[in-house]
């Protein structure tokens, strides 16, 4: 299977050195950006191009790129045949119709920063296609670079999108709001680790619902008054607490 | 040193037997709850009692209760002498001024749920002392059954608290928050465990400011207002979305 690969950004980087070490042939990087291109066709022996007109012809095209240029660069590929393939939580199977004849979807659930080695294989891959022979070539694509190959319909997939961000993006910005306000009293992040690490051992034996803690959940105003009050000169966090209290509130009603 | 626990409840629990096992003597268990009380004296080979006027002669009375509590069990305590210690993460060290000659905080940072071990040698302890020698006692008393003491002051461990709160409490919420949106699209929580792995993982190299990805950071509005869509019947998730994207956008600005 000849593989091409659009996109050269985080998601790219990290899916077509998964793929090429997995022992699939990339064939071609496209990317906007000449630089990106050369780095990544040089880390997985491929040749490369910024220009979409000279995407050469393959078994599977896959898109990583973000979700504003994924429409046009799928129009711009001049090539019809082949498995199109895109990686996005949020964006329909649908969009491949009209354009081209086999679309598909491999969408990694994880959060990729350059330079910030992954493990694939523990990576869950979430794969759609329109067909059950399609959906065989990506399984096989799949399973080869992770252990954790799931189907998902591109509703799902959306909520999937969704969950992750509360679970990873909002998580991490709740990280940052902590980090500052351990820099306020001269204390660096590392003490809070074994806390955060706990919080999400626990999950594995506790629902998250059923192993809230603090003061919320204990309704302990007092407590909670006093952290409103230390966040005066962040009326931005300080309604970011009030909200997340009382929707742990409500959550533990009755 | 001959050590008296008052409270039986989650943090009680988890220290009384951190303090046992390294070899410290618990004389007393302390509890408004008969069951509690004789449940926990039993796993640490200690008397107990559900009556403050009965409370033992000891060398150190640690005082594991709720805040709202603290202050009556502190009056209620009629030993006046040996070094008086609370774990409250937001109640200062001035408490026991007026009745207690010797007051101390040994704090720990971690989150406790019943029947759930935790390693107690990993959990940073946060000791203050109004003199040098108490220090000292309660130095040698953390040292005991954790490897990570450090010193701090009342307004630094109520910053600690705080911080622990977005990054503990508020976490495990958002958690909660992603179950729910998981579980109606059929799909169990168990998908998220590797991308919450390591979005905390990256906090050891990168900060969570620079660590930050997701629609939010890339400014990426499509993919917003399409989740924001998603969330209608859920006013108070499509609200705190709304507030922690619109906190991650100005944090990251120019």
């Amino acid at each position: 299977m000849k593989v091409v690969c659009i996109g050269a950004g985080n998601v790219a980087t990290h899916l077509s050195q998964a793929l090429y070490k997995a022992g699939f042939v990339i064939t071609q990087i496209v990317s906007r950006t000449e630089e990106n291109a050369k780095a990544l066709a040089l880390s997985v022996d491929a040749d490369w191009t910024t220009n979409p007109d000279n995407i050469e012809d393959a078994d599977i095209y896959i898109y990583s790129v973000s979700d504003s240029a994924l429409g046009e660069m799928i129009h711009r590929n001049p090539r019809k045949n082949g498995l199109h393939v895109h990686t996005a939580g949020s964006m329909s199977l649908s969009l491949f119709e009209g354009y081209k004849e086999r679309g598909g979807v491999l969408y990694p659930l994880q959060t990729f920063s350059k330079g910030k080695a992954v493990n694939f294989k523990d990576i869950p891959l979430f794969i759609e296609a329109s067909n059950a022979d399609d959906l065989n070539v990506l399984r096989e694509l799949a399973s080869g670079i992770s252990n954790k190959v799931y189907e998902a319909s591109s509703a799902q997939r959306q909520q999937l999108h969704l969950a992750a961000v509360f679970a990873c993006n909002f998580t991490n910005h709740l990280f940052a709001i902590a980090e500052s306000i351990l820099h306020e009293a001269d204390i660096p992040f590392e003490v809070l680790r074994p806390l955060i690490q706990e919080t999400i051992d626990k999950t594995a034996t506790l629902s998250p619902r059923e192993g809230q803690t603090g003061p919320a959940v204990r309704k302990d105003f007092n407590v909670m008054n006093k952290h409103l009050d230390k966040l005066t000169d962040h009326p931005e966090w300080q309604e970011i607490y009030r909200l997340l209290s009382q929707d742990i509130i409500n959550n533990h009603r009755g």
